[in-house]
């Protein structure tokens, strides 16, 4: 192990832990990054349940950190297990998929049987709440190993439910230092600079320079102000949405990803005339929390121009990330040092003193935003620093959105209560509060419950199991 | 004017006003009440928009007063004005029908169009929404007469939207001594009296002998803790449900009004099997806040056994009770002492030093109920002593239920300020926010949102008309 | 073991455990009370760490329980441990004193070689502090039994310091039914009536028609409302002041306590004077919450006419004490069933369902206190009715006199912590913020923290054993 | 007036208005500070009621703005209202002395006759009340005309008591964007720099490299962690008290002012000791607020050297100030443009949307100190930067402080009420609350309170003259 020191203006020795290190995609973005930057160079330990898949990374990890455009080495290596890869850690990155796409399935299509539809399901809804049940017993582990063997590292989370996951790792282990990152956010700063180009031709504006205060739960994030070099961007907005409410802003997205996650901001245009702030994240995500008016059916979906993200596309593209992993690691794909567009790795060089620097984080409630409990999970800006996450105060949310995003505020609360405790009776309560699940009666809802917490056996701990009956 | 004075016990020169004092019906009850009441003697300043209705009244009270077993001797006379009335009041009480039926028409049955059904229409949901935009006004014009003519009276609301016009009462005069009765938690005490009835042999068994911990919003009120005599009436309540979940508890209900208010407690049972709480009101009222459960449908609504009241039986009701009240100036019907089972009385007994009560009331939430927001009215038990009315701490609302009644609790506020400064969008919000309409989209909620507001032309202020283009 | 039963309109079969049975003169008063009670009966258990106090206090039991005049047979009988007291106990008593005198002499006397000056010593300053660390220890152990031996019994506590020890039950055991209860807001009542007398010449009205919303830290309670019949006492009590501000008013205290405990209320007339509020304690009490004022010297006491209680009087009384203990159980001293002036079987009573009681009570602050820190122990009015103590809001304290209170809020809090934790640093902190303490410098304050300790070595746990050298 | 627009990478047109604009000293540093950055233009108004004193500044600042190492070209301009000033403003900055040297002799030497001694007499304690009785008034009326001249602008307030005119300013009008700068936590930073070369030989540190967490009062502020890039201070902190707690630091202040204000932290060191935080402000300041421990005699003042500073001193040393303002009208003196090591500047510049800046700032608690209470104003780090000030939640008091601060924090509000409201008897409450005057009893308080008040005279408003006799 390395020992962490400064030198020549930068930050040698650092050990990372990355559980879910096996990622295909997200993963060789990171690694891409941290060899793209001069200041920060060390270890990073990959661990997953999958071993050949952290193996694969290993392999393409040294390919990246062996380009002739990499800035700083980094050395990956494999870890066979939590305690291995923590133990020493400055810095750990969690960001795993909860069991499988198999599990995923029941999650996102089960309800439809009760005219339930999910966009994404990972978040909120029957899904998010089943996603929750198998995520909380993982980050109760993760939780007890940083405690165990990194207690002063600093933790970055990117899996989903955020809220929960967060939450988990907060109530098993108060003094972690962890947060929650997500992009959803610079997705709607971009926006905002497209916005600048379609109505002023003000183009090449950079996301970051679009300043924005940012307040709510992940995927139901809210700016509530915004501007560009001093220009208020409000009055830019309804003037957008004047133009383009009925037909949808049709952005190109030229990512890796394929239309599956593509929308054109119609439910983001409605939100703003429904409660006069900007919602930041994108379509799919924001519609899941206000399933009655945006995915009562498949129809509805259609009309508002966003996309139900079937768990069949989600094979499909893992298969061929599967594709593409085999031909980086055998070398007939090239690396490539390109950024991601993520932030992760300035955060940490944020952190570790090199720099300031303002971004939108996923914390407990503190007081960052005056009018939802203390404790919940939210999303809002706060400053990086030289040892220290500080939130800035993001104010009150405005009264006529409240309600909405109290009311999942809570759901979230009871959710990560019913999977800590597992609390049948909390659990269904919780699950059949869910704003898409209103219309379903309680014996219907209470059927679907049991038989989506069946379908994810492999990962439900002993209570569950016997609530029903496995 | 008398002066108020206390001799032989009790209390004599009493002073009060009765705004809305041509009711026919709950007036009658409370006129009874006094007139049986031996501890006290005054005078009642009987104050109506309708000015025959309050001579009526006047006259009625003069035959209650007049009556062989009346232990006590009110005078009742009619104001020409608010000044009148208040001026030099002891006790206040409001009792007003918010404009006629025939804009209530337009509350409970516009909605109809959009699929929204309403079993009463006079609490949330749009048609207590409406209800409340030409309340509202009424309440600050009640607030300010009461702050500048009778500042230190003891105001008891009788009215609905009951946690809107208490709100309004305490945002024009803080300093108002006021107070929100309803009788529905009582009809909860009474079930249980039932209930020990049906299971347990008891008979006989008075509402006030049944001990509970009351907690929620008005007509969404709750019970965490019910007792008889040290027993504790949850694991009977269970037992109770047990054996009528699906058939319903036929209540009798002996008292003046018909079928139209009835209800088999199908929906209370149905909330404690969700959140394991005694639901304290009626199922019509009960209903209203969880619309997408119980009230998707004419049909759904026979599923549940209770009743949509329709206001044409409002307006037969209506011709009934104006007989009545004919009959009873000409002396045709006799007047009778008996009891109305109200208990404004008895409080008002108590606020002037005969002894202490326990009973619930609404009032702004200074902390009753810990995980509700400040300043919200809220409804809970309360000790009424000589000079003060202090809420006991209900304490916190389950996890489970809170984020149902936070929803309503957010709207409820959200109204009020809507209401009371005009506001056309907060307004719109807060109307389409009402889980009754989330499955409206946004262009339909605001046709309705219009066309509602202009059918209570009459009572609108002068902002709302230019919003709605009158 | 009896079994808890309703018959003929009481209770019978009450198990109760009195912890620091012991007690020579309050033990005395709470047997009267049940004797003279007929609507209770059950059995006492005496637990005291001193065991012939214990059995003393049987035999006298038993002669008060045989007594002609006796409504209601108890029986009392000696445990030999907390576990045996506990088992099945419906009721426990707590009230030890925290050590022996000898520990007491050091918490009074030591801190006058360095000006310090305390006319109690038991509840803030260094003596309260020393007594809460001796105290800490041994509530956690009792908390522990009761959790585990009889975790749904009412428990009564009676000893000080009362904030740090009811604290300390609920931290170990927050599932607790405890309470705390104190007399001095009684003497305020009686003050009150007093003045009556004395003022306005209407005699005989007993403390209890005198209605009072307390609200405060115990010994240092305030009422900011007191009425009589309707009557508003407080323009009464400035007329009372102006008449005895300077000589002091001259009360004379017939109980068995001698001029120790007197006081003239200067003290009190001083502080409404300052703050507007009655002050609802003994001056001696009060004091100590201001001693940069009251207790500067011995001659500043007097001239305040209140006393010092030197801990040599003490000793002298319980001589005297131990004296009637013995003649009492001889059967020299005749027993009689005279009222003690304390309620605490009419709060079990009302606790048990006969009767509904509002009284003062000490309890963790959940909002009853507006702007006090929540948990902090607070006291103010609590009905107690059938299965529950729930405290009135109280409202908030005046804001010239909130620095103050929250002062001493915070100090109780830090005490507990330091105690609980045996936190060296903070309970030098804690101990050098008391405002008595201001003066000293840090040097003379550690060497004091630490002699003070020491002098109370067979009390004290491990960790502080060690920090001081023990 | 101009119009702010945006050029070449920076501000042009920015209109800022100076109320205090004739300061002899700040005024200077301020108009170098703008001279010597490329990045803004503009006008600047100077009000002051000494209009000579305003006059003289414009000259100077033509001078500033004309000299060759001047990058931007202000143009200064008297005004003679607040309207004249204030309208069309972007930017306000106020720095007044409330009334002059004659009243703050009062406020500093009037108390010695009770044995209250001073150091300076301008924040807490009777000097610091009286201030307040004076400045709120001033404050109301500057509130009162921004709100009606400038609403939206920027409002840099730098006048003592901070807490209390900034409490007034948004008070008198709740949607002022003003904060409060103060420099003392500069200095406080310096010193942790210096302790860097003392001990590590660690030389040429700016304070701004050292990244503290700030928060508390003004002039009783705290840091809870304090690092160099990435290096802890805080066991360096330790070792450097323990070398020097008994001698104090010698700290060689090269600044204008003279040894009146010199200090060798040994104050700080024994707060260090007590709290385990590092104190931030000047000893003079600090001693204040413990008044009791540091300020009970000269002689004590001297053993913690630091100073009494009379306002004998500050007499003469104006005298000095208006001869160097003569100098400099007349020329006789040359300008220089040298920073000031204030950064009113820097704030300016990053509210226009050059840069984000993260300084520490006076702002009423939203929540950045969780343990204070919400409104009062306190002192923490934010964020500046374009069209936002964004407190950072600066988390807890630590329990053993808490008593302390709060009790200050309170006083504070009482004080700010008193003087809104000419609150008679809450202001000799909260008078003679202060710490320092616990010893004095009440009839002396009022005496020295009134006998203050009349001192002021000429600047009291009407309730208070009449309360006072005057």
């Amino acid at each position: 192990m390395n020992e962490l020191r400064y030198e020549d203006g930068g930050v040698k020795g650092i050990n990372a832990a990355y559980i879910g290190g096996g990622s295909r995609g997200w993963a060789w973005g990171f690694m891409r990054d941290l060899a793209a930057d001069r200041r920060m160079e060390g270890e990073v330990r990959l661990y997953d349940i999958d071993r050949k898949a952290a193996r694969n990374n290993a392999v393409i990890g040294a390919r990246i950190s062996a380009h002739s455009d990499a800035a700083s080495k980094w050395v990956y290596v494999t870890s066979g297990s939590l305690r291995e890869a923590l133990t020493g850690a400055d810095i750990v990155v969690i960001s795993i998929l909860p069991a499988t796409f198999k599990e995923m399935e029941s999650d996102v299509h089960a309800p439809e049987r009760y005219g339930v539809w999910q966009s994404v399901g990972d978040t909120v809804g029957p899904g998010g709440f089943m996603r929750a049940m198998r995520a909380i017993p993982m980050y109760v582990e993760i939780a007890e190993a940083i405690r165990d063997y990194a207690p002063k590292a600093w933790v970055i989370n990117y899996t989903n439910p955020m809220g929960v996951c967060m939450r988990t790792l907060y109530e098993v282990f108060p003094e972690i230092k962890a947060f929650g990152c997500c992009h959803e956010v610079f997705g709607a700063q971009k926006l905002l600079a497209d916005m600048l180009a379609d109505l002023r031709g003000i183009t090449g504006v950079s996301r970051r320079e679009i300043k924005v205060n940012v307040s709510g739960l992940n995927h139901f994030t809210w700016f509530d102000s915004a501007s560009y070099k001093g220009m208020d961007l409000f009055p830019l907005y309804e003037e957008f949405i004047q133009k383009y409410y009925e037909t949808g802003f049709a952005e190109k997205d030229d990512n890796w990803m394929n239309n599956s996650f593509e929308c054109a901001h119609r439910v983001k245009f409605d939100l703003f005339r429904r409660y006069g702030l900007i919602a930041a994240a994108g379509d799919r995500h924001l519609a899941e929390f206000m399933p009655n008016v945006y995915l009562t059916s498949p129809e509805t979906v259609k009309g508002w121009k966003f996309g139900l993200t079937s768990v069949k596309w989600r094979f499909d593209d893992l298969e061929k990330r599967l594709a593409i992993s085999e031909s980086l690691v055998r070398g007939d794909t090239p690396v490539e040092i390109t950024p991601s567009g993520e932030e992760g790795h300035l955060l940490i060089k944020a952190l570790l003193g090199l720099g300031d620097l303002v971004s939108n984080v996923n914390l407990p409630n503190k007081g960052q935003i005056e009018n939802l409990p203390r404790e919940v999970v939210v999303e809002t800006n706060a400053i990086f620093r030289g040892g220290e996450i500080r939130p800035v105060l993001a104010g009150a949310l405005p009264p006529n959105l409240l309600p909405i995003v109290a009311e999942h505020a809570h759901n979230q609360e009871n959710t990560v209560k019913a999977g800590l405790f597992c609390d049948y009776k909390l659990g269904l309560s919780t699950f059949a509060n869910d704003p898409s699940m209103r219309n379903v009666n309680l014996a219907d809802a209470e059927e679907l419950y049991i038989s989506m917490l069946k379908a994810q056996e492999a990962y439900l701990p002993e209570p569950w199991r016997k609530y029903v009956g496995l």
